[in-house]
């Protein structure tokens, strides 16, 4: 298949598949998701994601109506229809179908939706350039929610002005992450990237690069920093899974020039061969 | 019919209604909405409605498939197509149909959704229970969006204990609206309501009594209050278009006993009246 589309186990082409009217996803957005990429037909860090899944859903009180190994085996299944090696797999559970009404019952049964699209994997030496921009969104961006208009708008609105991502801060003093991504900073050596509170995602890229400066002996810590300590970063790194480590040379419209390439280059070169060993072993978790 | 699902022309009973799966409602939440009540198949305030439905899709860049007249005509049509008299009208556009990515092209065409379902008037007289939380949404409460995950989660967790509905503040100096209704209060004859910036939805019922308090020569001031004035206030008054205007009887699990019941029963005879004498009418805006 080009791509693929799945509900409740309803498989077809993604422009052929139809969803419920009544599911709450259509009218609440009340749901979560998780993606990954997957190169040569294997999704990479399948079991990092799948524990972020289930703990989205566990803290929006979604049931998952499958159990986590037995969605495991069905999204390789899945990813195996699919013609293109490399692809961006992205899956979803609502909280279920009915007629409209803000509170739903316990114990609501949960669906599952999967959207499997080709992608090419993107040049990881394409250094990223970036707009900053106040972080209007609300309060859970720890759960991965389908309640995505602020990524929408930031996004598009950073695509428009010329720019690849957008870096979003609470006041000066606190950058937060970007529109689709994590970010992190680089300084005196040290990786430095913001913690694991209701204002960030815990990214999937983010957690490799944390185990990456383990494995290298670089120094990290988990803290906030402002906007100043990003614009006097040695380096600035945009992470997610589908561009898992990349460089900023451009920060809201002024050149940022890296004076850390070493670091970096061996911090990308430790995720990019993991993501490579990973994707060419096919093993499952 | 029992009731009535709009997709684009389809029509068909809700539970048959199917979307396309990359409508962007369904992965991103990417749509805004409104909604009224019919009485006698006559949808309260229509004008009303549709002004502020098409500015939520104004500020969203989102593009209604229908002109303001069109979409007028329509609704009328499919509210005489379900038995009941009394009805819930509701009404959503999402920014259209594509695979998944945060980037929209720019002029992409709408589809636009209609659910309607039957829906006995309220009971005036019933008075509420209501409990205040801390408002964690996001900063575009003006918007009508369909991210709701936060009205969902108030919503639920107010029932589930028992109250009617969930009064929203930030911080104790900022008293801003309930999970679906607006909230206003009467202190020494004074109806005071919180203002219309991005922290509020203005809403249509909330409007109707600003403009009886007008009418009924009942001064008004449109400012932020505390939640201290909430609890010290002569009457709390909850508003929207279901319930059109309910009193509170009980906060946080406390009697609150209302020292203003004229004054109150001044703006609910009004609205009430208002609300009868046009949904009798059958008259068109």
């Amino acid at each position: 298949m080009k791509n693929l589309g799945f509900y409740n186990g309803k498989i077809d082409e993604l422009e052929n598949m139809q969803v419920p009217m009544l599911d709450r996803a259509c009218y609440f957005g009340d749901g979560v998701y998780d993606a990954s990429y997957a190169n040569n037909h294997t999704i990479f860090a399948l079991q990092d994601h799948l524990n972020r899944f289930y703990n989205s859903a566990k803290l929006l009180n979604i049931n998952i109506p499958y159990e986590k190994e037995e969605l495991q085996y069905l999204l390789i299944e899945l990813v195996n229809k699919v013609d293109s090696p490399t692809q961006f797999v992205y899956w979803q559970v609502s909280r279920g179908t009915g007629i409209r009404n803000h509170i739903y019952p316990e114990g609501m049964k949960g669906n599952l939706w999967v959207m499997i699209t080709p992608k090419p994997l993107a040049d990881p030496n394409k250094e990223m350039s970036v707009v900053t921009m106040e972080d209007t969104r609300f309060f859970y961006n720890n759960i991965k929610t389908i309640n995505l208009i602020p990524a929408v708008m930031y996004s598009t609105d950073a695509h428009s002005q010329g720019f690849d991502e957008c870096i979003l801060h609470r006041g000066p003093d606190r950058v937060t992450e970007c529109a689709h991504s994590n970010v992190s900073i680089l300084k005196d050596g040290c990786f430095i990237t913001a913690p694991c509170d209701e204002y960030i995602l815990p990214g999937i890229a983010r957690k490799h690069l944390l185990e990456a400066c383990t494995a290298l002996n670089i120094p990290y810590e988990e803290k906030v920093y402002s906007l100043q300590e990003l614009f006097d970063a040695d380096e600035i790194i945009v992470s997610s899974s589908t561009h898992i480590c990349r460089r900023v040379k451009m920060v809201d419209g002024k050149p940022f020039v890296g004076k850390d390439s070493s670091t970096f280059k061996k911090l990308q070169d430790y995720v990019f061969t993991e993501f490579y060993d990973y994707t060419n072993a096919k093993r499952i978790d």
